[in-house]
C-alpha cells in the first residue's frame, strides 16, 4: 500500500508530457538540452525577477553563443521593445525594461527553434500596441462564456491558497508572444469579482504574472456599488457611487500596485450601465477613468451596444458613440469589435474605427471561435485579424487603416491597445484544438507587430509547434492560410452573416425565426431571403449603413457593381439571377462557394493524413478527429443553407456540385444541447 | 356537416392517382385513352374470366389494330406461352390456355408502351419455368419479415368479408410480368395458417387471383399436427400425423381446387422439422408430397439449413442434402438459395445446384433487400439474379448453368420453378422505393425468360414506369445496371460477406462478436480479419468448401491466383499486402473499392437530380430522398469497414481516397432500433 502511494505520487509529480504528447507545451518546445550554454556565458546586471526568468530560459534552452542582457534607458522610445545584435561569439540584447529583455530572449529562442541564423542579427523591435490584452470571458463559477477548451483556467475556489502550476505556464506562454495584459473575467461581469476575497485571489495571479510582464485587469459590473456596496443606485454622478469606486480602486491598488484597469460592457445585452440613470456612456466611463487616473489605470469601454430598435443593428454602435466623441477622458479607450455585428466569419470593418476622431480606439477580436466551429474547426485567424487591421477607413485620408488608426501612427493616441477574446481553458492543450493554439499565438504576434504576414506567423507557429521539416511545414501552412476563407465558404459566403443556430451559434439555422422574438436575434433578419433575392440592403435604399463609412467606401459598398463580392450580401439585397463577375448567377455562385468549402475541408483531411509520419501519434489523432467533425459540419452547413435558400431561389443546384445528403426538414429539427458556455 | 361527409366520400372514391403520383401504378401506366379500339375489333370465343380480363385490358388501353385471341390446344408445348403474329391490320394471339392469351395481351401492351413496332410481329414465347413464384414472408399479425414497404398487403383481420382492391391490382401486376404463383405467408410459418378460418380467407384471395392465372401456395409449420391438431407429435411416419395432413389437404382442396402446394422451412433456425423425430428431410417432404400428389400439389422444401456446428456454414446445406439425393418424390422440389450463405450482396452460386442429380432443384432469390439497404438503397437486382443463373455449375459438363439445371433444359426435371422473396407491402408504391418495383419486375421477367439481359429488363421497366425519352432512359439505365456492383463496393467488395449489423442487417458491424454467441451469426466468423490478412479460407487448407464445387471450379475457387477477385475473400484468407491483378495491394484495393462505391452513389444523386425535368415531382422527390440516405449510408459503410479493417492491416488509407469522417468508436456505438420485420 505504501509502495502504491509512492508510485501514485511519483506519477503525479512526473511531467505529464513525458507520458503522452497532449499539446500542453504549446509552441514552447525548445529542446531541454544538457549542452545549453553555461551560466557564465550569460552576462547581465541586477536581480530583477523578470531578468531571472530570461536567464533561466537561456540556461535551459539556449544552445548558441554567449548572451549579454543590457537594460538601457536610452531605448525608452522602443517601449517594451528591444534590440538584438550578434556575431558568432556573442549576442547583445538591449532594452529599456527587463520585460523587453525577456521578450528578446523569446525572440532568439524562436530563431533557434525555427532554425534561423543567429550570427548576424541586427534587430530592432517596437511593439505595435502598448496594451496587448487577452479578454477572458471566464465566470466566477468556473464556466467560460464561449469557451470551448474546458472550464476556466482560474480556480477561484482554490485561490488564493492553492496555486495551479498552469498560472505560470500561462504567463510564460503569453510573454513568449508579447502579450502583456489580461482581463481575468467575463465582460458580462459578476459584481462579486470586486469582493475583497476575490481581489485577494486576483492579487495572487497578478503576483505570478508580474515577472512575465503581465498586468491584470478586471471586467466590472456597472451596478457593483448598488449590488455589492448596498448603495441606493449606481448612478455615475452620485457622489456615494463615486466614493464607492474610489474606495474600491484604493483597495485594488493596495493589493495590486500595477493593476491595469477596468473593462466595461455597459447597457448592452442586459448589462447595467450609465443609461439606466439617464447618463451617457461617456459619463459612466469618465467617472471610472477619473478614479483610476491617479493610479495609472485605464478604462476600456466597449462599443458593442445595440438594442431591439428598428434601426439596423450594424449601425447602432456608431450612432450611439459618435455624439460622444471628444467627451471621453484620455485614459478611456473605446473597445470596438472588428466588425459592426459580432465576430462573424466575415464582416466589413466596424465603421466606428476612425470615426471617433478625438477618442482613443482599440480593436477587439475574438480568438475563441464562437462563430467559427468552436474548437472543432481548423480556422487560422491571422488572415481575419489582418483583414480588419489592413482595412482602410479613409478616416484621415487614404492609408488610414484600422491598424494605423489604433496604433497611434496616424493619430497621436494617448493609449494604444488591442484586445483578443481568449480561447483558453483548462484543457491539457489549452485551446481544445491544437490548431486553435495558433490563433492565440497569432493574436499575440500581431498585437506585437501587426505588419507580420499571416504566412510568417503560420510558418513560425508550425515550426515551433511541430517541426521544421518543409514536407510538413508547406502543406500545413497552405491549409492554415486558406482555412478562414474555407470556413467562410461553407458557412456564409458572399457577405452572408449571422445565420447561426440560436444561442450556442454552432451550426446553421438560416431559417431561424421566433415569432415575437427580438428581430435582431433572428437569422432571417440578417439574410432577408425572399423570392427576389437575398441579402441585407444597407445602401441608401435600405438601412443606409453604408453612409457610416468614409468616402469613397460609402460609395464602393453602396454600389452593387463596386461592392467587393465577398461582402455583397452584407450590403445588398441581390437578385438570385444577378450576374457575378465570373459570369455565374448569384445562386450558382452561392452553390459553388458552399461546395468549395466542403471540398477544401476534405482536402485538409487528406493533407493532414499525409502528415502522419511527421507528427506524434497523439496530436496526429486529435487533429484528424477534429477534421472529421469539420468535414461533416461543412456538409451540414452546405446542405442546410443551399436547401433553405433554394426554397426562395427556386433554382436548381448546379449539377456539377455534389448533391445534398440531408433533408431540409430533418436539419430544421436539429437542436443541439449546447450552452453558450461550458 | 352533410356536405362535408359527401365531400369526404367523394374524395375517398376518387382514384388517388388523380391527386398525386404515389407510384401505385407500378409499370402499368398504359394511357387510358378514349380512342382505344372498339369492342368489335377484339375477336375471341368463349367467356372465360381470364379471357374477359384480357379483353378488358385491350378495350381500355390498346390503341392499335384489331386483335384476335385464339386458344389452340396445339400450342400446349408452349405451356403458359403464346404466339403473336401481326400485320398493320390485325394481331393474332394464340395460346393453349387463356392465361397465355392474357400474358400475350400484356406483351403487346408493353410493346405499345415502350413504343415498339407492332405491325410485323412474329413472336413465340415459352416461359423458362413452370412455377414462377413469389414467396411472401408475411405473418398473420400483419408484419412482414424482412419487409420494408409497410405492413402486409394481406388484411387477415378483414378477410374473408372485406376485400381490398389491392388484391386484384396485385394479381394484375403479377400477371403482367408472368408470375403465376404466390406463397402467401412467411416460411417461418404459424400453424394457424392452416386453421379453417384462415383457409377461408385464403380461398378469397385464391378466387381473386385465379382469373389472373395465379395459384396460391402456403408455407406450413411442420408441427401443425401437434400444435393445431392436438396430436402427440408431428412425426412424419406417424399415421395420425399423416391422416391429419390428409384431412387438412382435403379441406384445402375443397376450398381451393387449384391450390399449388406447400413451402416448408424445416429444421432451420429454430423451425420444427422431421429431424425432431429422427427422420430426414426426405421423410418429411415425401410424407407431404404423397398427400398432395392426388390433388396435383407440390412440396417446395427449402435447403436453407444450418446449425451451430464447427462445420463452415457455407457447406452445411450441401452436406445435409447430398445424401438424400434420389430419395425425394417427384412432386418435391428442393428450393435452394442462390448462394450458400444467405442472400449476400455477392455470393458464389450455391454448390447444391447441380449436385442433386436425381432431385428437382429450384433457385430462391431475395427480391426484398434484406442485405442491400432495405428499401432505402437503389440496387437493381437483375444483374445479381442473372449472375447466379448464368453461373456454370459444370455438374453435367460445361454449360450446365444454374439456369439450365433448374429450367429442365439440361435435365428432364418433372417440375421447374423459381422463387423470389417478395418486397411487397401495403405502401402505396408497393415496394417502399419506386426503384424497388424494378426488382419485382425483373424477377417476374427473368422467371418468364431468364435469357433476357439486365439491360433489356431495365430498359422496359424504365420506359413503362417513367418515360420513353432517351434523355431519361439512358442515364437511369446506366445507374440501374451499375447499382448492384456499387452496393457490393460500398458494403462488402472482393468476396467479403455477412459483416452486417446483427439481426436487422442494416448497416455495417464488421466488429460484431458476442462472446458465447453462435459463431456463425458473428461477422468476425465471416471475415476472419487478423494481422496477417482477411477472408475465409475455404480452400483445402481451410474449410474446403471449394470441394463442394464440380471441377474445374473447385480448383479455380481454391487457387488464390485463379479465383475471381470478386470472390477472393469468400474463398481465401488473403494477406493485406497481397498483390492484386491491377498491381494494388489487397488493402489498397479494398480501400479503392469502398471509395468507388461512395463515389458512384454520389454520381447517382447527380444523375437523378438531372432527371427532374422528366419526372413528376412526387416520384422525383421520393427517389432523391432515398439516394440521400444511400449516399450517407455508403460513407458509413466505407468508414466503418476501412477503419475497422485498418486496425488489423495497420496500413494507411491511400491518400487519393476521401478520408473517413467517422470515428470507429462512434460507429461501434450505433445500435439502430430496427426489427427484422415491420
Amino acid at each position: 500500500m505504501q509502495n502504491f502511494r509512492i508510485y501514485i505520487i511519483a506519477f503525479l509529480l512526473f511531467p505529464l508530457s513525458f507520458f503522452a504528447e497532449d499539446g500542453s507545451q504549446l509552441w514552447l518546445r525548445f529542446p531541454n538540452v544538457k549542452n545549453g550554454i553555461s551560466s557564465d556565458k550569460i552576462i547581465s546586471k541586477g536581480k530583477n525577477p523578470t531578468l531571472e526568468i530570461a536567464k533561466k530560459e537561456l540556461r535551459t534552452y539556449w544552445q548558441g553563443q554567449a548572451v549579454e542582457l543590457r537594460t538601457e534607458k536610452s531605448l525608452k522610445h522602443l517601449k517594451d521593445g528591444y534590440t538584438i545584435k550578434s556575431n558568432s561569439d556573442k549576442i547583445i540584447i538591449s532594452a529599456a525594461k527587463e520585460t523587453g529583455l525577456l521578450y528578446a530572449v523569446y525572440h532568439i529562442l524562436r530563431l533557434q527553434q525555427t532554425k534561423s541564423d543567429v550570427n548576424y542579427l541586427n534587430i530592432t523591435e517596437k511593439p505595435s500596441y502598448d496594451v496587448r490584452i487577452l479578454n477572458h470571458w471566464d465566470n466566477l463559477d468556473g464556466s467560460v462564456e464561449r469557451g470551448y477548451a474546458g472550464k476556466s483556467l482560474w480556480k477561484w475556489e482554490d485561490l488564493p491558497n492553492k496555486i495551479s502550476p498552469r498560472y505560470e505556464e500561462y504567463a510564460r506562454a503569453n510573454a513568449s508572444i508579447g502579450i502583456n495584459s489580461v482581463v481575468l473575467n467575463n465582460v458580462n461581469a459578476s459584481p462579486n469579482m470586486l469582493r475583497t476575497d476575490y481581489l485577494q485571489k486576483v492579487k495572487v495571479l497578478a503576483d505570478i504574472f508580474r515577472p512575465y510582464g503581465i498586468k491584470v485587469y478586471l471586467s466590472v459590473n456597472f451596478s457593483s456599488p448598488k449590488v455589492l456596496g448596498g448603495l441606493e443606485n449606481s448612478d455615475p454622478l452620485n457622489k456615494n457611487v463615486q466614493n464607492w469606486w474610489k474606495d474600491k480602486a484604493s483597495e485594488i491598488y493596495t493589493l495590486i500596485p500595477d493593476f491595469g484597469g477596468f473593462l466595461v460592457k455597459a447597457n448592452s445585452e442586459g448589462q447595467p450601465g450609465p443609461q439606466d440613470y439617464g447618463r451617457t456612456h461617456a459619463d459612466g466611463a469618465n467617472m471610472m477613468a477619473d478614479i483610476l487616473k491617479p493610479f495609472g489605470g485605464i478604462v476600456m469601454w466597449r462599443a458593442f451596444v445595440y438594442s431591439p430598435s428598428k434601426e439596423d443593428r450594424a449601425k447602432q454602435a456608431y450612432l450611439e458613440f459618435l455624439p460622444l466623441d471628444g467627451k471621453f477622458r484620455d485614459n478611456v479607450i473605446v473597445q470596438i469589435k472588428n466588425g459592426p455585428i459580432d465576430f462573424q466569419p466575415r464582416e466589413p470593418f466596424n465603421p466606428l474605427f476612425g470615426a471617433l476622431k478625438k477618442t482613443s480606439e482599440m480593436a477587439e477580436f475574438q480568438i475563441t471561435q464562437e462563430y467559427l466551429g468552436f474548437s472543432n474547426h481548423l480556422v487560422f485567424l491571422a488572415p481575419l485579424f489582418k483583414e480588419t487591421l489592413e482595412s482602410d477607413t479613409y478616416a484621415d485620408g487614404k492609408g488610414s487603416t484600422v491598424a494605423k488608426i489604433t496604433d497611434g501612427s496616424v493619430r497621436n493616441n494617448k493609449i494604444t491597445a488591442i484586445a483578443g477574446v481568449a480561447n483558453i481553458g483548462e484543457d491539457a492543450n489549452w485551446t481544445g484544438n491544437i490548431f486553435a493554439q495558433a490563433n492565440w499565438y497569432a493574436f499575440g504576434r500581431l498585437a506585437w507587430n501587426h505588419e507580420l504576414t499571416s504566412e510568417q506567423i503560420a510558418d513560425e507557429w508550425i515550426k515551433m509547434t511541430f517541426t521544421n521539416d518543409q514536407k510538413f511545414v508547406n502543406p500545413v501552412k497552405e491549409m492554415m492560410l486558406t482555412s478562414r476563407e474555407t470556413a467562410v465558404d461553407y458557412m456564409m459566403p458572399l457577405g452572408l452573416h449571422h445565420i447561426f443556430a440560436f444561442d450556442h451559434h454552432y451550426g446553421p439555422e438560416p431559417w431561424g425565426d421566433i415569432p415575437g422574438g427580438r428581430p435582431d436575434w433572428m437569422p432571417v433578419y440578417y439574410h432577408k431571403a425572399d423570392e427576389n433575392g437575398v441579402g441585407f440592403d444597407r445602401t441608401n435604399t435600405g438601412s443606409n449603413a453604408v453612409s457610416q463609412y468614409f468616402s469613397p467606401l460609402n460609395n464602393t459598398f453602396g454600389n452593387i457593381e463596386a461592392c467587393p463580392e465577398n461582402l455583397l450580401l452584407w450590403f445588398h439585397h441581390v437578385p438570385w439571377n444577378y450576374k457575378m463577375k465570373d459570369g455565374k448567377t448569384l445562386w450558382e455562385e452561392l452553390c459553388f462557394k458552399y461546395d468549395s468549402g466542403v471540398k477544401n475541408v476534405r482536402e485538409y483531411q487528406k493533407i493532414w493524413d499525409k502528415m502522419e509520419p511527421y507528427v506524434d501519434a497523439e496530436r496526429f489523432k486529435q487533429i484528424q478527429s477534429k477534421l472529421k467533425i469539420q468535414s461533416k459540419d461543412a456538409v451540414w452547413w452546405k446542405d442546410a443553407c443551399l436547401l433553405y435558400f433554394q426554397t426562395f431561389s427556386k433554382m436548381r443546384i448546379p449539377y456539377d456540385i455534389e448533391r445534398p445528403i440531408h433533408e431540409l426538414d430533418d436539419l430544421k429539427k436539429i437542436k443541439l444541447d449546447l450552452k453558450h458556455h461550458n
